[in-house]
């Protein structure tokens, strides 16, 4: 499991954008996202670092 | 000028995530974006249908 911690969403099309942006990285990935508290949990065998830039071209910070 | 009416952006977050999505699609368009009506004005060659797409692929619907 990969757990990022996401900064920059603030509503809930924030949110379907970055779940977007993993499944660019992966199609297959299955993604939970808590937009309070921007906790992004990640169940994945693509590197943890190809998330962390797909999130990041999508316009969101990667801040762990 | 590509204009394009985008559904579902309701915040700033959604607005630079549509930004960057643009420039995925063409990165020297110029881009202007209106959250309230969602008008999305596109300075590009690229054709509108490319942008159409790199837009759905962020999560946003385009209306028209």
């Amino acid at each position: 499991m990969i757990t990022l911690k996401v900064e920059g969403m603030t509503c809930m099309g924030c949110v379907r954008s970055v779940e977007k942006a993993v499944g660019r990285a992966d199609p297959g990935a299955r993604v939970e996202i808590d937009l309070p508290s921007g906790k992004v949990a990640i169940d994945s065998a693509t590197p943890r670092e190809t998330f962390v830039a797909a999130i990041e071209d999508a316009g969101y910070d990667v801040a762990a």
